[in-house]
């Protein structure tokens, strides 16, 4: 038997949601991608880095990715040691539970949320600790003081897409003897975030990714924004060159073009409070969503009936056998077009 | 003051060779880039992945990485889930200690190796020892049994460049009670290497890059080879997602074209063993070397001088002040004309 640490031997491992092979005719609503394509700027600084012969590939990347540091800097308004770039913020979750809670201690985050966090904790050896919610979307049984070493507040929530009020993130950092992530992947379709919030609370860190609002889920681009200490930190335990040529090149023509973003998050944001009436003129509970998706649960709170039926129709939408999510389905919101074939299943399933 | 793990707080964090500015007319010899371009197929199939617009990238890559393990499986000979990919054999090596060396417990390697296992091992809070090398480049105190959870072997050894028989490496597989970490970044252009080898020894790990060899330092690709248990292991501590689509594009095509592969490897050991010859005429004493670089000591055992001399010349090698290395330079194989131009330069500089 290999010696594997017990930790790793014991643990299941986070399993993605599923995805089809490219090229397949699903309306694929399951993981919060972006309908629309990235920036043709993006593409554009592709190219250009592959250059006539891909020649530039046979050198490393520059190490600190700079250039898109430099980008995120002057769209966030804060001088560039304030920021890290990384392959997804997937990547940055990873490494601030490396630089805070060693083995035994312990992360908590909120019950339903990201569960990658536990995952994440769990090679780690740190201990998890989850917080409920009530039914007006509070944290349950939080205690006045919190003394694990990280938590995790995903906002807006997903998968259930409501926003905690910026009022209580302050409250937050106060009560959080250790750091408080606030894990903004799906801020962009927001109203508020909590971005200035790090330049007022020192335990304060914002994550973000470029896989939703950028539509790069295929590139694995995030980055986190937070006080320079922390940034250090996370900087020694990055991998040395964590950002590839085309990655750096992606991140920064994408971060850019604040143009395009801003017209396919407005467009998004239509059609999810389009499609959110929708669905409860067919009787669907829906919770007013912050994010690029709704959760929605049937008149008869059966969401594996619904995923099955529409499943069967070609359209993949998110289904979670916890019991606390097992009512509903969390779908993601696609082209206007899309999202009419959906409800078109969905009167159809009943 | 933030609450980091002492370890983080105390560690110095890796410094990686320096990388002039892209465009700059410096002859690079300093971080054992190839200086041939990647496989023309590089370039197409990332052109074919990025497509007119760039719309594939708005989707999650395949979380298995499956294209490229296949190409590799195939390749080495073994099955798929012998096979798992990374962005760098350093990410591989990061997870390989994160599966077997908890908190205040030991790994290994040999100095002069490659230092970054050691920052690897404080990221982790793992303690560290190393073994020093005799005159014949033999291990000087390893026990007859290793009780640390994991030995790294860089084979051939960098920065030396000289390689450890097949022999050697079997009888230390049974030495080392935890793993065997065989690290052959440079083994693609060495006469032998230890693929096969684990089929025969379970705690034998190969892990492989394809920065150097293949030329794609600049897309962060590796990958290592071990029994499917071992490999398992990595799968769940890896990011779920962790090649993005056009570095999975990329390292299914290199490997594929294993062509171009040998004769840009042919290429680079031709003029390595050229230049050799041609550093002793000059009086260096030149170590025999398996990688794409030689480690080399001029007449006066003074590398400082040689290094500032020729970059004052805007010829970058590699410099250690280690005192174990401070007597020579690690200079990279360029081309035949590059290398014409530094041994001029030496000449001159005397």
């Amino acid at each position: 038997m290999i010696p594997l640490r017990d930790n790793i031997r014991n643990m299941a491992g986070y399993v993605p949601g599923f995805q089809p092979d490219d090229g397949q005719d699903w309306i694929k609503l399951n993981t919060n991608e972006n309908p629309y394509p990235p920036s043709p700027a993006v593409r554009e600084a592709i190219l250009r880095e592959l250059g006539e012969d891909g020649a530039r590939l046979r050198q490393y990347p520059d190490a600190a990715s700079r250039a898109g540091r430099q980008e995120a800097a002057r769209l966030y308004g804060v001088d560039p040691a304030w920021v890290i770039m990384a392959n997804g913020s997937d990547e940055v979750l990873n490494n601030l539970i490396r630089a805070f809670a060693g083995e035994g201690e312990e992360i908590a985050y909120v019950h339903p949320s990201y569960s990658y966090y536990a995952t994440l904790a769990e090679i780690q050896g740190a201990r998890v600790c989850t917080f409920g919610l009530t039914d007006k979307w509070e944290l349950d049984g939080f205690p006045e003081r919190y003394e694990g070493k990280l938590f995790f507040l995903t906002n807006p929530n997903a998968p259930l897409g409501f926003a905690y009020p910026r009022e209580f993130i302050e409250e937050l950092a106060g009560r959080v003897a250790g750091m408080l992530v606030v894990d903004e992947a799906y801020a962009d379709f927001a109203d508020d975030n909590a971005l200035d919030l790090v330049h007022k609370y020192e335990n304060l860190v914002v994550t973000r990714t470029l896989s939703k609002s950028y539509s790069l889920a295929g590139m694995r681009l995030g980055l986190a924004v937070a006080r320079p200490e922390v940034i250090a930190a996370l900087d020694k335990i990055r991998d040395h060159y964590n950002l590839d040529r085309l990655a750096q090149a992606a991140v920064t023509a994408a971060l850019r073009d604040q143009e395009y973003f801003s017209r396919c998050v407005q467009r998004i944001r239509e059609t999810r409070d389009w499609f959110s009436v929708e669905l409860q003129v067919l009787d669907y509970s829906v919770i007013p969503s912050q994010g690029n998706y709704l959760f929605a649960s049937p008149p008869d709170r059966d969401g594996k009936r619904v995923y099955d039926a529409l499943y069967q129709r070609r359209i993949l939408v998110r289904y979670f056998s916890d019991p606390a999510l097992a009512h509903g389905l969390r779908i993601s919101i696609g082209t206007r077009e899309e999202m009419m074939a959906t409800l078109d299943a969905l009167r159809e399933i009943g």
